[in-house]
């Protein structure tokens, strides 16, 4: 069990104390913001260290680590570059089993900065420490309420607990997200930023993710995996898929522009694109061309989950949106299924003359919301759809918003995940939101919509496989 | 001249007289909302046709068009479509010049939808009138107040006004559309919806646009143009672009699917996509994939206008943005350029250390505001960039918002297109706001404004064509 335990990085999100080197009693200062985060959410101990104070934030501070009365699991550096060596060395004398390096000035400085990563490295060898940076964010996990974010929540509001776990190689896009995340109401299990990588990576994290049990979905940034990385990441993201965890990858630097920006950003080689897309396949990953489709996609598995297949029915009471939903669902590769003659009769028999009872149906704009139940539920009972995309503008005079149960009601029925369409300005934002209230993601363009739909196709299909 | 004003559709938009014959006292209906929004809005006359009222909404009203006792210029139709014959037939004795028919029931349900239609063109043309419709919205023009679309304002907010005319042959999406514009504040000139395209179709409306002075800007939705119109559209769409105002198209019905489905929709036997491709690429158009890159570079070209190529610098204080923002930039056929070594050694002298001074300039999340303006003059002042990407989310501790101002000086010195992005939440909507406020463009994603850079580099180039 203690040599499992070495090997993983469990400890960084479940340490029973955290020293914070460079706690400070200046507000929205990293050093401040980390004791103030740690103090409001994690219930271990927690300990500012800092020659300069006495106390932090009304917490005790110790000049150094080594006059820290308990043990230390975790250290946090928020220091300049070159001061994090002496800390290190102290961190391990007084056996942490982990430092979260913050700091910038490293390997991203090239020169004297990869001579302070060499430094940090051998010494976290000789004390068998781990580290999570330099030059990063840290992790927040939303269970322990470990954070090492050091932005305050005003400039930076943190999601709701949850079971989505993020990795990215880019601290301020992850930073970005938790702020977008708790926006759009996913929840969040576990953030880690890893800036350089000096040791923890992507392999480490996932490997983790596969084992946590608050996790049920990842989301992955790279820019570059570490050389000869490559085999240990498809192990790894295989494990996860295989325990039935969805990986959701966006890839930074994949034309040849974006490979030079990225060298200069995480000093990360990037290889070939085209050699990372069958690393990504091989892994069962889902790749993503935007962090749009990214949450998009994300909402959407975790309120209704993956489909049994890309048999998709429309339903809308505008055509032009009907046109243009089939459009993109047809090009995701989708089959807006031709519907047996026994099921468009039947619909002709409960519809007016007006509307369209092929698919996409079309109850026009003379719509009455009830129409969206009948039609679901006379569709859904037979088994010739895996996916519904209901376009619900709520400009039409028979529109109330009771579309929002309606499509609640059909979903827990019959098990078949509906991605609601709400087109508009304000009063379209506001049906999106009544919907998602009741538990169907919603979004505010067919084109959005057909590309969640691939992906919750896609994704059935990965975990189905992987579980054989 | 009285030739020419026949041929043309502008008495659609800026009548003397309408009659609104189905007119109500009953809130909601159609016959209601037209007369309540002519009354709040229209300065001609505005006569209320309906045998069941002496008065609708205060205004005299009248048992038939022929009872009216000033001449009739526009007579607009929200009876059910068996009725509208014989009211046709009574506004041609009447003199009226055009007829907005907003009813359903013809082409678009087959048979007897047929045969109406065929009656309503052979009487439109022995009284020598103009048709809008049927299954339409009709018209909205902001500057003289008409308003057909029978949606009231509780349900569907108009924009304000501006610059930008759209002609649609989806209504619905047209409607969803004008609420979209009103939440982003994108002005609107003029907006018609022509429906089953009886007689006035895409050709009379580019025609029209051309010469109005409203006009700057044009969007288009088509799903299939008559059959035989494929010059003369090609014609309208050139003179557009030749007179300085750039038509963006949406097209529908694109996939096999959706071909079907738009026949279904509006009865539009639309050919093959290939040939719409070539026919619009022919015509000067550009042509998006989705209405979120409508609105995009719709918003983007009236607030800045468009770029004289298609180098791109990218500035940014958070590097896997940067880094995404080369890839999708890249992408697009835009240029990334490479600053010349004069450049990158002045930016190295003014930049702090850890900053990187090649393209993307990543300021990082150590940024301090004001070094977007400094990168932004120093690389300006040089002409090697046509357009900016300005990559500023909101976190890190040295923004506080006056970016925008920056971001408004630099484009006022320079006159190069800015387009800043600010990726997160609440916080970075609220910067974008702000931004937008100044007269910058502002997006929540590195992609979308990749896309927007793309249009305003090619549209630049479209216009420089057909000008000469």
């Amino acid at each position: 069990m203690e040599e499992a335990s070495s090997t993983s990085i469990e400890f960084f999100f479940r340490p029973r104390s955290i020293a914070i080197v460079g706690a400070s009693n200046r507000p929205d200062t990293p050093g401040y913001v980390v004791v103030e985060q740690l103090k409001k959410k994690f219930s271990g101990r927690i300990y500012p260290v800092n020659p300069k104070y006495s106390e932090v934030q009304g917490i005790e501070c110790y000049p150094s680590i080594s006059r820290v009365p308990g043990d230390v699991d975790v250290v946090v550096l928020a220091v300049p570059a070159k001061h994090t060596i002496s800390v290190a060395e102290e961190a391990g004398r007084k056996g942490a089993r982990g430092l979260i390096v913050l700091s910038g000035g490293f390997a991203e400085i090239g020169g004297e900065g990869l001579e302070l990563e060499e430094k940090l490295r051998s010494i976290a060898r000789e004390y068998n420490m781990r580290i999570i940076g330099p030059n990063c964010m840290g992790v927040i996990d939303t269970s322990t309420g470990v954070d090492t974010f050091f932005l305050p929540e005003k400039r930076l509001s943190r999601p709701s607990r949850g079971y989505v776990s993020i990795a990215s190689q880019s601290g301020a896009l992850l930073s970005m997200w938790m702020e977008w995340m708790n926006q759009q109401g996913i929840g969040l299990a576990k953030a880690v930023s890893y800036g350089n990588k000096l040791d923890v990576d992507e392999v480490d994290v996932l490997e983790y993710f596969a084992e946590d049990r608050e996790t049920k979905t990842v989301l992955l940034y790279i820019e570059g995996l570490r050389e000869g990385r490559g085999r240990a990441f498809i192990e790894a993201a295989k494990r996860l898929v295989a325990v039935g965890k969805p990986l959701i990858v966006l890839k930074g630097g994949k034309t040849a522009a974006g490979a030079r920006a990225a060298l200069s950003h995480t000093a990360a080689l990037s290889s070939s694109y085209e050699l990372y897309r069958a690393v990504l396949v091989q892994a069962g990953a889902y790749e993503v061309d935007t962090m749009e489709e990214m949450f998009d996609i994300v909402k959407a598995y975790t309120m209704i989950g993956s489909a049994r297949g890309n048999r998709v029915l429309i339903v809308t009471n505008a055509g032009g949106a009907g046109v243009l939903a089939t459009d993109y669902s047809s090009r995701e590769g989708l089959d807006v299924v031709k519907l047996p003659g026994s099921i468009t009769s039947k619909l002709r028999s409960i519809l007016p003359a007006y509307a369209a009872v092929y698919n996409p149906v079309d109850l026009t704009a003379s719509v009455d919301e009830e129409q969206y139940l009948e039609v679901l539920d006379l569709v859904l009972a037979e088994d010739v759809v895996d996916i519904v995309i209901a376009i619900t503008p709520p400009h039409p005079p028979g529109m109330s918003g009771r579309i929002a149960d309606y499509l609640a009601k059909i979903h827990s029925k019959y098990n078949v995940p509906i991605l609601a369409v709400s087109i508009g300005g304000y009063l379209a934002e506001a049906f999106r939101r009544v919907i998602e209230s009741r538990g169907i993601p919603a979004y505010p363009t067919p084109e959005r919509a057909a590309k969640v739909a691939k992906a919750l196709w896609r994704l059935g299909e990965v975990l189905k496989e992987a579980s054989k």
